[in-house]
């Protein structure tokens, strides 16, 4: 795989294999498009602030899925990378030799998969059971591979993750006496924090409480987190505000997407990727259909309201995908003075911009509506990497 | 491509390139399983269906988007295939010399990729405009190419398709003076009857008295569409009642959901395609987290209501999927006396199968747990088909 050159700041770089521009206009629809140059202002704009801040970035490949973007990311001093899947692992470990699976390993087949990695790639798992602590160990041990191991907290989210600083103690004893495994800290996800970010005031006082009560109940117990590994993009611009934070992992702000515009993480003119669409019909009054649904946008609500569509429209934010089908979008007219036809391109930008990046098998990177450059999502999907 | 070999009925024929068979309990999570033998039983039961009632089956490919399949569907005495994508198309072309595109074509990219299938398949488009009939007769002059042509009315689902009788005159003229266009008749998609079908009656008299009204106004104008194409899978067992009709293009019932079922479409021993997840965290009291979420089941629906979860497990379906994040999906256990346990294999029927096969790669093909052949889906995503 070739890596982009480096060396440009600010500016997306340019691909040697870039086949010659097209234009947007151009393109079969729907399609994925992303403005580099926001793309460049977005990972610019996260490398900044945690640079600023003294917080180790280790961005979130879930959004982009992408290597080219993932070795922009460390070319801008991201410490590592953050994974969910397998197949994201395998795919990013061409990238970068420090990995973090902020996801429980469970079960053989997804183990050995893992334990397959290069072995120069230092392998980081988010962990909240004994049971997950195991099965990592025991199969680590088959291999004699170490393995860092982050104690997964729940701060809120009632996702996963354990909710007491007991338990979190209990589990990094159970690490510590579990070689190959290596106590590397502790880990959360403050996906509960969904309020502007003006608003967050509150939320993360109370996130200093709990974490601050884990933490000092580590320490001690001599067992003081050499990381303490959060965040996301909603609540990214507020994360020097956590005490004792070493470590932050947004995601969505590479190309952001209009739930993170509502929470005000990003500005409108921060959202990179749209999906591009033609008008198919006008049949029906006060509606235009676009071939652009549920299969290229997702059923993502905002902010979990209902009723406020699926995705909006980049220079007429206030018309919205209201109903879809699985291959139809429908927008309702109201009663804006766009007099769309058939035929007539739009750019969608998603409600939720991770879940259109999975739906889709490549990227147009484009700068002033000429496509610049295509690129795979090669993390897409599940099964082990083609070689060709 | 291999075709799978015919002459077995009411079973899924074996596949001369099945790897060595494989316990479910053994796939990497999440995975998309399809049981064999529901998937034959469904695909006889309406070819069965079909034939009795003398009423020509063009199956619609969104929901399998495989080839496999779709070769099953045309050895059960499908007439041709159903599609709604150019890839769908370029695919399926090995499968059938007979598609039906129930989509408009609009704009160049399309309309290019359209005319490169084979030249020995005969391509039909619905189209509900002057604009498509245009785009498409003027395309297809060069390249010197018949197309059949379908106009699509709207008969209640208020999203493409003509709503008057004088519209679908106008269009079918319209077809008639451009060659080398060929008028092939109506279509209709009745995706507003998501009634049970026991309560369809209703729905199907005011069908028949509004199609009625376009063929006598088509036969006046000596237009007798030489096919009247529709139908659905939750209407499909009812089509027999609807007056003039020759096509149905159903397309989920090879593998049913939890909708479909809902609806009485099908019975809940018929859903033959599940995702299998494991359980990964029980942190959280009362409630289970497992490894298929947002990217795994879609985010869609009960028949429009929110509130009954994304899926529900094949074997208590009382218990749903209530919430999701892009690779988690949490259950909440209510008084169930389920006591799972992290690593602990389930199987969830989605709500809406066809999102669900967009989402994976390749389908296990299953029979009493053991795994008997993997499939690719073959026409997911975009771009065009790549020749090794």
């Amino acid at each position: 795989m070739k890596h982009p050159p480096g060396g440009r700041r600010a500016a997306f770089p340019r691909f040697p294999d870039a086949p010659p521009p097209q234009s947007v206009a151009e393109l079969e629809t729907p399609a994925a498009v992303v403005d580099l140059d926001r793309l460049a202002h977005n990972l610019e704009a996260m490398a900044t602030y945690s640079a600023l801040h003294g917080l180790s970035l280790r961005p979130h490949v879930k959004t982009h899925k992408s290597p080219r973007i993932a070795a922009e990311q460390v070319r801008l001093g991201a410490v590592g990378l953050t994974c969910a899947t397998t197949r994201e692992l395998e795919v990013m470990a061409d990238v970068s030799r420090d990995l973090l699976l902020a996801y429980p390993a469970i079960g053989s087949a997804k183990l050995a998969r893992l334990m397959t990695l290069p072995r120069e790639t230092r392998i980081t798992v988010a962990v909240d059971s004994a049971t997950a602590i195991e099965q990592l160990a025991s199969t680590a041990r088959v291999v004699d591979r170490e393995i860092g191991v982050y104690i997964e907290l729940d701060v809120g989210m009632k996702r996963v993750g354990v909710a007491t600083a007991e338990q979190a103690v209990e589990l990094a004893r159970l690490v510590w006496r579990s070689p190959p495994l290596r106590y590397a800290g502790i880990a959360f996800y403050p996906g509960h924090i969904r309020e502007r970010v003006s608003e967050q005031g509150p939320a993360i006082e109370q996130l200093n409480a709990d974490l601050g009560r884990t933490i000092r109940a580590l320490e001690r117990q001599g067992l003081t987190p050499p990381v303490v590994s959060g965040g996301s993009t909603p609540a990214a611009w507020r994360m020097h505000e956590v005490e004792g934070l070493t470590e932050v992992r947004p995601g969505t702000y590479v190309y952001n997407d209009r739930v993170t515009a509502a929470i005000g993480a990003c500005s409108w003119d921060d959202c990179a990727l749209t999906v591009a669409a033609t008008v198919i019909s006008t049949s029906v009054p006060g509606q235009v259909v676009i071939d652009a649904g549920a299969k290229a946008l997702g059923r993502e609500p905002m902010r979990g309201a209902e009723g406020e569509g699926y995705g909006a429209l980049l220079d007429r934010p206030e018309l919205v995908v209201s109903r879809m089908s699985e291959e139809h979008g429908i927008i309702e007219l109201g009663d804006s003075d766009w007099k769309p036809k058939i035929g007539d391109m739009v750019r969608v930008v998603p409600n939720h911009v991770c879940i259109v990046v999975h739906l889709f098998d490549e990227i147009h990177g484009v700068r002033n509506d000429m496509v610049e450059t295509t690129w795979p999502v090669e993390a897409r999907g599940r099964g082990p990497v083609r070689k060709d």
